[in-house]
């Protein structure tokens, strides 16, 4: 069986190890020829993955064709601005292909939509479309080590095939039915980890993060169950189990953002030097327009767009946050 | 007014600043002399909080007698296990007292009851009852650092008042109608740090610890909800908030067991060496019997059991819960 994988990113190319290891040909559709010439001569993607082996089974691609050649299944690992354009220039080839894997996390900034939304409405009917989340550094899915992840697709007997054929001892995939509510919550979660970052980085200790996250998962239910996802979803490993990985982890770029933020950088800097892209901050643009639209209440998403697109100052911005009028913990939920 | 604080730990010498600050007369009714004197002539407790001054509104109390002498409210911040020895000790001074609130998190092993509980059965029936929760390091709620917190009490207007009482700026309280919910959390998140710990201790990475975190969430909501606690109280900042402060932070004496016996130390040495009470070690007895009980599937406070009771080796216990069958996410919810 043949998996091709579009996007030579680091969760992309750590997707690859796997199934490579599993003995599946793996084509990754790259588009950078320094990418592709070194994981087919060194079995490397130095950019991404540095010092991490991928087995002979994996083979990049710069030409689509060849890429989708023979393939049954696809793993989306791109940005999710990039996902349209892509849809639309591959399409004789993807079209084909009935299996549908997606490992991005974000909201298109202009329709408003999901990568499943997107997927689902640009493919044909009998496509089977998959969202994969969950807490998992690439770099340490890379390590091989151990890593719990939501594999949810509508069909169950289709999703149990996907998990097997994406499951590892130490990559433990779980079986969900919410696609939506688990790219939901791994989207909306990247703008409270930006929170969380400009907590850190004015120095506000670990009671004030740690009741940054609760209070941002209960903003994460609110507008992602307005969105259709289900509860136990954001109850779950995509849920609280990536908003913690990326609120606490100093690998997830969007916590860095936030965290060069609350250390006085200049937005536009921080985006120039991280040279990859941090989802949260286009989400955090969405996110204050539904909130609008839905009519709810998310102070934490609320100050983060401040802070970005209004040159808030972070410090008024937490501050503001941490002396709201007392309350009772759940009057808006 | 006044209001007595029973134990000189942590938890209560920081609770003894605010009020104090706050223009309470306050009353720590502590067990050691060498407190006792440091307190009160040093404005200090070096054993819990050092170099942290208090205000010249705390007193320390050997004698019950002067520590209860005109107090209208109590705050109870002695280790779990110490409160029916305590009720029992002080009961013509504390049954005079209307107000009572709870920062004790732990689960009485013999009885398997709560301080909300054990507090509720003991005092006469016109006593008020209230449970502090969330997350919350003494240290930097101490230090001023922005804490939120939950005060749980059965009637609203009755918790609105301990509210008021206890809030500043740097201190956000939460009401919460739940205050059974906000212990049964408090107790049982001891348990997953201790996971959260081993894990760390063994270096199995952040995937692996955000995913024991939010597997672990899921346990505390089955025993929880069976206990009596509401779900929005666990999904909360006593529920979510907490558990995720403790499995994350080093500060937490329940991790820091873990970590040390994932890093190969015999517990007897660690808890030696520790010197305060890690509620988690008692706990996850009584979670057990509770597992028994209800017939509820707990696997990560299982392995947290055999480890610190069956010698269990960290290794085997992190590796079996890892490599448990593929299933469904929320199978036995």
């Amino acid at each position: 069986m043949k998996i091709t994988i579009v996007g030579g990113g680091s969760w992309g190319t750590a997707l690859a190890k796997i199934l490579g290891e599993k003995k599946f040909e793996v084509s990754l559709l790259v588009r950078r020829e320094a990418v592709y010439e070194a994981i087919n001569k060194e079995k490397e993607n130095p950019f991404y993955l540095p010092g991490i082996k991928l087995s002979e089974k994996v083979k990049a691609e710069l030409e689509p064709k060849k890429a989708f050649k023979d393939s049954q299944i696809i793993l989306w690992t791109i940005p999710s601005f990039a996902l349209k354009e892509n849809l639309e220039n591959l399409k004789t080839y993807v079209n084909k292909i009935t299996y549908h894997i997606s490992g991005i996390k974000g909201i298109d900034w202009e329709t408003k939509k999901t990568p499943f939304n997107i997927l689902k409405e640009t493919l044909p009917k009998d496509c089977k479309i998959f969202v994969l989340g969950g807490p998992s550094f690439a770099k340490e899915v890379a390590l091989k080590l151990p890593t719990a992840v939501v594999l949810a697709g509508e069909k169950e007997e289709e999703t149990k095939k996907m998990q097997e054929l994406l499951a590892m001892p130490y990559f433990r995939v779980y079986r969900s039915d919410d696609p939506l509510g688990v790219e939901i919550a791994g989207a909306l979660k990247n703008v409270i980890a930006i929170a969380s970052g400009i907590s850190d980085g004015l120095e506000l200790g670990l009671n004030a993060r740690a009741s940054l996250i609760a209070r941002g998962l209960i903003e994460i239910v609110r507008l992602g169950s307005k969105l259709g996802g289900k509860l136990y979803t954001f109850y779950g490993l995509a849920g609280v189990g990536d908003l913690v990985l990326t609120c606490t982890g100093a690998l997830s770029r969007n916590y860095q953002v936030g965290y060069k933020l609350g250390k006085g950088e200049k937005l536009e800097k921080i985006l120039t030097d991280l040279r990859q892209v941090a989802e949260g901050v286009k989400t955090a643009k969405v996110v204050r327009e539904l909130a609008k639209k839905f009519e709810i209440e998310l102070p934490i998403c609320e100050e983060v767009y401040r802070v970005l697109y209004e040159n808030e100052n972070p410090k008024t911005s937490l501050n503001r946050l941490l002396s709201r009028t007392l309350k009772r913990e759940f009057e808006n939920l």
